[in-house]
């Protein structure tokens, strides 16, 4: 058995894997004091989880830890993460996680190629062997499989985020103009939205956002507005599958895939209506049109990135000849 | 010794070739009078190379063809192709071919993927084993050479050409609006300078055209055009450059390549001074701008497509196990 952490900058989902079947998970926000408050609260969820499982931590083989930036899988240590406060040199993160839950060698890898590895072995990705994954979030990260195996490139390979819808568009938090993410990251509408009441334009999305007791624009306060019938939400969100059409056709193009798997906090919770538009954004723009590629949700929703996590510490952990395969 | 023909709308190149080398080559404009035709210029053309290596056509082990439309390897049919005259249903190519040149098997494969493979093995692309090839000429086609096998997706990927540059931009040849193709293709490009004439803009473009003795708007018509400072040559030019920046860098992004090859006719034609602006255009939507790929001009030129197809008949011909690795 092996546990899994994806570590984002809003929460911390751990969960303890056998055979690819969450055997228990916990879930705590992500701390802002910096790396020994969020180290100690990854040891904690690996305990509630473990405990979850029926297992004491001392009994795992080994945990994965889907990274969202910089880490030294040589030393063990994180190097560098924007979205995680204080993150900003090296920490011994994995030697000393290791140390703390008795001794279970720790590993990390890119968190969306680790969301994509949980949904391609123990989710929606099964029946295929060429998929793009596309995790709508605050950002939008995205990682492809191509005949089984996970493309890495020269390492920074999937930024499907960062293609150009609009040559000269919206500003992204990249610096650049025109990236998908500019226009369908949660991040980037929220800023949007702001700038429009500015403007004077009328929307429920702040005060939905106050009664949920938030301080920014989550994916549950988008979906809330959406469903109470928001102009500014329905607006941001038909800008955002516009975005995701094009970007997704034109990869497609290029690539012939088999599937395309939706997924983030804003891709599961808005769901199959939102797929299903995104898939109707992209026909007019593909090539081969009477072959479009299967679009997917996720089956694990939240749990993707801690079930892709906990699979890449299992296969560091087997034999070489049989850690060698992605599946 | 394999031959390999690349098959064009324009131009019938043949080639033949041992250990990668073109030891002989024939070229013939391609007749416009249906597949018999043709098939007498292919011959004709195999004879010429032939002779120009200094052996017999029964001497060749395989002929590779580069086919621009569908074929059927099982009959050695072609089916279909849009930019051949008279290619409009099933006609027994490969078997009259093969009779006619003393009895060498033929195989087909796509004309993109064949100069692709030409210049991977034999040309610019040795050194790389993750590369796209861009064709720019009358359309333009690509190819994806993926850790060193050719991507073939569910059969048709690769079409770089009909990447969304702008949404709602200029109409294409597919019937689709703001495709690559619709601004770097010389078809296009011919369209939109005839529009612009008729607006009342004024070129020397035509002027080259009836001067070089050409009913079109070739690579050559531009490129003089270019060099005798046209505007509107340039200005065609600056448009095509900007579209190929928008539309590699997306793909560099999603795939992390290690260099990408621009050919065709225009390619070859406008050579290193455009494929340099191509990559200074790419730049500002680079995700990883600090290691943007290696950006090559062919080293075999028109020969491209004719290498890669005799490659391709002596894969055909080696057995299985030396047949399946791509390089």
């Amino acid at each position: 058995m092996t546990a899994g952490v994806d570590m984002g900058g809003t929460k911390i989902q751990t969960a303890i894997v056998r055979s690819g079947k969450p055997l228990g998970q916990a879930r705590v926000p992500t701390p802002r004091g910096g790396p020994g408050e969020v180290l100690e609260s990854v040891r904690s969820t690996i305990v509630d989880a473990a405990a979850a499982a029926g297992i004491a931590p001392a009994d795992l083989t080994g945990v994965g830890i889907g990274f969202p930036g910089a880490y030294d899988n040589k030393t063990g240590d994180t190097v560098s993460a924007v979205n995680l406060a204080g993150f900003d040199k090296r920490y011994p993160f994995g030697s000393r996680l290791s140390k703390a839950i008795g001794g279970a060698p720790v590993i990390f890898d890119n968190d969306v190629r680790a969301a994509l590895l949980g949904e391609y072995r123990a989710g929606a990705g099964r029946p295929f062997k060429d998929m793009l994954g596309v995790f709508v979030g605050t950002g939008v990260g995205g990682g492809l499989i191509l005949g089984g195996k996970l493309r890495r490139g020269q390492g920074s390979a999937g930024e499907i985020g960062h293609t150009v819808v609009s040559d000269a568009g919206r500003l992204c938090g990249c610096g650049r103009r025109g990236c998908l993410e500019a226009y369908a990251g949660r991040g980037r509408m929220e800023l949007r939205a702001r700038k429009l009441v500015e403007r004077g334009d009328s929307t429920i999305l702040f005060k939905v956002m106050a009664e949920k007791g938030r301080d920014r624009l989550t994916s549950g306060v988008i979906a809330a507005a959406l469903a109470r019938g928001d102009n500014m939400a329905d607006q941001l969100i038909t800008d955002a599958v516009w975005a995701l059409g094009i970007a997704l056709a034109s990869v497609q193009n290029v690539l012939d895939l088999e599937a395309i798997i939706i997924g983030g906090g804003l891709g599961d919770r808005l769901g199959p209506p939102f797929i299903d538009r995104i898939g109707a954004a992209m026909q007019p723009h593909l090539f081969m049109d009477s072959r479009p590629p299967k679009m997917l949700a996720t089956e694990l929703g939240d749990l993707s990135g801690a079930v892709g996590a906990a699979l890449l510490a299992l296969d560091a952990g087997a034999p070489r000849s049989q850690a060698a395969p992605v599946r």
